[in-house]
């Protein structure tokens, strides 16, 4: 089994190609390869399956006009994931890169739908991220203290906390409390902090995951945040009409073009490593080993 | 470069190929290959140079005879190791795997002299660890709570605590306070509980490292503690001559025949992919991308 190792921002993940669909990505092999230590290692999955290969997952996605590949997305606990904004870059540069799509110009269809993929540099692309929303205010209770913060859509739920000390002096070791009545189903939250003109850093703790190098989605949010507190938001409706924001992550930096309609996130796309996954792994040999080939205490050497 | 990726119980490295020894592996770039995120991720790397190419490293060893490779050890910080006895059984493997040796009897030079490793089954070695010392009584504490234990040099120090309740319960987190007199430089502190005739269960806090899946000298130092305890040390000259323990880490399991000449060490061994390291991202065409290629806040999509 072929594999690539890619990452964006620090948000890392295992390409495989797989053209015919005739993989068998269990939930147990995602969790396998993803594994950092008897793995590979990564926080999750892009398997690249042509869309006429791909059934009923691309069909879910609604109309595929124009996109030739499906991103079969799974984070690192085996579950299946609608879409990733740094994955989708990382995937595209994979395919790109290998003659599979021609490029600059790609869409991919994902379970969230069409995603349209730009490439502006070699290793640097823009994922058009579907419609952002700036909900009403709340809070968050972060290392002990209680920040207000904006209830953000995209897609999936965010908080995004604006706040004036460094974002690296925040404790978001554990999940910051959050009132339940707001986001029942959980959220993510970031801490925001302006560094100029349309920049600032963040730092985010995504549910489920604990703390991340990176987030797409939550550098959308947090540039939401950010346009909404300098009345730049919603986008041409104000001062701000496409006004691209520049966005700090502890694994590097993202740019983004909040928006109602169709937000933009710009940021880089890494291929680490390309290889072939040895079968005696694949055939889980090493944890019948591990199980029973070392020798038990009553055997001598 | 080509390069594999493997484990022993859990303790993962890069192996890197070399047998010219003309690769300029510096310390940033082992950094950078390990790390978990941006680069392939790993504990550490196995570089694989012929002895007669390895310069004064592998003749730091001591005399090479009938070792044909040197193992030449880096841990995932950049720094120079001398020996892993997880690491020699992945290194004997990947040799033993490609042709490079013939097997099931091999010689590695290391930074600590040569190690003697015999392939037991296709990925089961056991390896030769040198002799261990049991030392004097002395204390650690773990979790808030004192702790009597054994100090037992197997080459590096460790401090091996018996315990009576399973050692999932300790808590590992923070480093164990020790006596400072006893070790200056610092010690790898195991939680060691026996489990049956032979058989114990071991956690451990490598200095620097913190808690880990698998450390093999401390699996030989808690199998030394425990003979002790049992009337079985030193070997030969009690009950105990020549018998094998089980110990069960975190990461799988692992056999030792702990003893003051030759100490044993056996367990498994995977490669679990191999492949080559992207050319771009060698030159460091990411970090430049991360760094540059991201428009910044004034440019627009």
């Amino acid at each position: 089994m072929r594999y690539a190792k890619g990452h964006g921002t620090g948000n890392d993940f295992i390409v495989l190609p797989d053209a015919d669909g005739r993989l068998d990505l269990t939930p147990a092999l995602v969790r396998r390869l993803c594994d950092r230590h008897t793995g590979i290692g990564a926080d999750g999955v892009l398997r690249a399956v042509l869309v006429g290969a791909a059934g009923p997952d691309a069909a879910g996605a609604g109309a595929t006009d124009g996109a030739e590949w499906f991103m079969d997305y799974r984070n690192a606990d085996g579950s299946v994931a609608e879409m990733c904004g740094n994955g989708v870059r990382v995937f595209a540069r994979y395919l790109i890169g290998h003659g599979l799509a021609a490029g600059p110009d790609l869409a991919v269809a994902t379970r969230a739908g069409i995603r349209r993929v730009r490439q502006r540099a070699r290793d640097v692309f823009t994922v058009e991220m579907g419609p952002a929303a700036a909900g009403g205010s709340t809070w968050a209770v972060i290392g002990g203290t209680r920040h207000a913060g904006l209830a953000v859509s995209v897609g999936n739920p965010h908080l995004a906390c604006l706040v004036g000390r460094p974002v690296a002096e925040f404790d978001l070791a554990l999940p910051p409390l959050v009132d339940p009545a707001v986001f029942p189903a959980g959220v993510n939250v970031e801490v925001v902090r302006m560094t100029g003109d349309l920049a600032v850093e963040m730092r985010v703790h995504e549910r489920g995951s604990g703390e991340t190098l990176s987030c797409g989605t939550g550098a959308v949010a947090a540039a939401v945040a950010a346009a909404v507190a300098v009345g730049r938001w919603p986008d041409g409706e104000a001062a701000g009409d496409g006004a691209e924001w520049a966005v700090h992550v502890p694994g590097g930096r993202l740019a983004v073009l909040p928006s109602s309609t169709a937000s933009l996130l710009t940021g880089p796309a890494e291929i680490v490593a390309e290889g072939e996954i040895s079968p005696g792994w694949l055939a889980g040999a090493g944890a019948a080993a591990q199980a029973s080939g070392v020798p038990r205490a009553s055997a001598t050497a």
